[in-house]
């Protein structure tokens, strides 16, 4: 049988602004704090993933350029904003494969250096190009997705409200968010129309850098309690929501969490803490649908019922989500499975929620502009 | 044990300016041409991973946007130069693991759509701009090491002209290359200088599109004769050669080459058949002696010897390499194997050169601009 997979340390830097931060001294900071996490040095390290979308060529070299480190491989993975997320699940694959004993995996994004606005969009070809010249970009392909929530009876605007007050509260409780600020319902509601349904407060923040990093290994670490494993891990495509006849239908993310579920042996009733992609409001109340957390049609039924706060039976983004932690790309998807083991190993300081066994983690990427071939991955952690 | 890795089918479209074609439909000649050549179907392919440098976000999603796969795992991966040979050494990981059955590899760039002159250097952070501004692109690298190894009586300019006059003559017998016209070593010599001793016919050429495609699997494909192995897949990365104390020791491919020659068992002298990367002349000499073909300070005397020449005892890039075929960086390193492949099969056509039992790729990526931690890839394959 393959080998098991255990996550031995974790770190993050703060989510913000980095001004003029290089990419190696960022990604240095979540880099040697997951390996004084894990006990480790430099030197027992056996191969490097670096997960990134708009740094440039072999940015993991450069980054591990001034480590010392002496000639162990380093791999550079983009799958848009499901990059950190593919990055361990490549990494993982290694390790299963009796290639490597211990892994590092990193995931940095400077989008500050970017410009503000919309994430830059890099057109492949004609038929992007001609979708983002049509409007088409993420903001509006979400708040399609709002308008047709609401247009369905499935929520209302109170509820995608009710998202950005969980998830920005629970970014009160954590150094890491970029936006650390309590909002009222009301506060959302009145701030600037980005594209309607969707205010300003339920957007993420992308006028953000971090970095992020974990490392993994084949055996049971031994320190800050109980060992942390990787249950399960996915990475699907497939055609994004906004393509499909109904733009609601989560189904790569759907498709994601059963293949996980059935991988890991558990249920969506045994996951007792969440990270999720929630890009913007409307995208947490589908996949509470899509991630079997809620029966199709109850994902605001089980927001209402505070079962997703912290506290709750299932705490999602107990860090605040992107829409508080703010949304640096690469860094995101690792950065999710660092909060998930500090909640799972009780280290989440002010946010702890309980004593979960199990935690999720979900990202998508793509979907944007006519790239209708999106990623959905979703991890399974367990203590 | 872990699962052994076998190629199934390969393809790749001309390397050449392949103007107005959009990144999908260049790619796809070179899939469905690998999986014609596998003799299975897109239904048949587990996951697919995309090598590419300069195509943008989710690149190989966007590309199997419109082949009517369903869902399946995509992962984009890059690694400068080297990128190719990292999306197989990748793939082999999850194969091994057991993850997937079979897999489909491709790497494609279009570096027409970039511009002339010299690839453009995406900066990451001061160190590297700092050599970029400094003129330390890579023809100027490569000069200095031609330059030293002149100067330390390794070798002449005649022997840098040969290289070139070998490769483009290979060329000639390759219809997927990029420069079909035979040169003398005088019109090498006579072209014009891009960075001394380095003339223009000593420089591959940039201005090209390309792509190439593998269908890897577990099981032996019993098609086109006798099924191709991957013996050893190694990726390492190090310090470039350029900032070492020593500008001719290519220590990266050495290491990668003493690993793969190890994980296969056999030795240098084993191999019947080698695609290297032969950026620049130089590089051809300095790494007949780090894969171990000719003794330290032998690498002329190999090439002298005309052991390298088709129908020689080891012919060294029998497609004409990257001098003729032309460098599409995330093409190239699968465009290697393709090669080598056919060779091993007996089906080179014209530039068929003996019959091959082991043969072997080797490409590098990064030695950039200061980006002094660079990669090196060697994979031996065998029938």
């Amino acid at each position: 049988m393959s080998a098991s997979t255990y996550i031995h340390g974790v770190a993050m830097t703060p989510f913000g602004r980095h001004i003029g931060v290089q990419a190696p001294e960022l990604a240095q900071q979540a880099i040697f704090g997951a390996l004084e996490d894990a006990q480790a040095d430099l030197s027992d390290i056996d191969a490097i993933y670096c997960s990134n979308v708009f740094g440039g060529m072999i940015l993991g070299q450069v980054i591990v350029r001034d480590l010392g480190l002496k000639g162990i491989p380093v791999y550079n993975v983009e799958n848009a904003c499901a990059s950190g997320a593919t990055a361990v699940h490549l990494a993982r694959h290694a390790l299963m494969a009796g290639q490597y004993r211990r892994v590092l995996v990193f995931g940095i994004e400077q989008l500050t250096q970017l410009g503000g606005g919309t994430i830059p969009l890099q057109l492949n070809d004609d038929k992007t190009a001609l979708y983002a010249r049509s409007g088409m970009v993420l903001p509006a392909v979400y708040a399609m997705r709002g308008t047709r929530f609401i247009h369905e009876g499935r929520g209302t605007t109170a509820d995608l409200a009710a998202i950005a007050v969980k998830n920005r509260f629970n970014g009160t409780l954590n150094p890491y968010a970029q936006q650390r600020s309590e909002v009222t319902a009301e506060q959302v509601l009145a701030s600037r129309m980005v594209a309607d349904p969707l205010t300003l407060l339920q957007c993420c923040p992308s006028q953000v850098d971090g970095a992020a990093a974990l490392v993994l290994g084949t055996s049971p670490a031994a320190h800050h309690g109980k060992p942390v494993q990787i249950l399960a891990s996915i990475v699907q495509s497939g055609m994004a929501e906004e393509a499909r006849d109904d733009i609601l239908d989560a189904e790569i993310t759907a498709r994601a969490a059963r293949l996980a579920y059935e991988a890991a042996g558990v249920s969506p009733a045994d996951v007792g803490v969440v990270e999720l992609h929630d890009a913007f409001t409307i995208a947490e109340l589908l996949y509470y649908e899509a991630l079997g957390l809620a029966a199709e049609g109850e994902g605001a039924a089980l927001l209402g019922s505070g079962a997703t706060k912290l506290g709750g039976r299932v705490p999602v983004n107990p860090s605040g989500g992107l829409l508080a932690k703010g949304h640096p790309l690469g860094a995101t998807g690792v950065a999710q499975m660092v909060e998930v083991v500090w909640q799972l190993q009780g280290r989440a300081g002010g946010r702890q929620s309980g004593s979960p066994k199990i935690g999720l983690t979900q990202c998508t990427g793509g979907g944007i502009a006519g790239v209708d071939h999106a990623a959905s991955s979703v991890h399974l952690l367990g203590i």
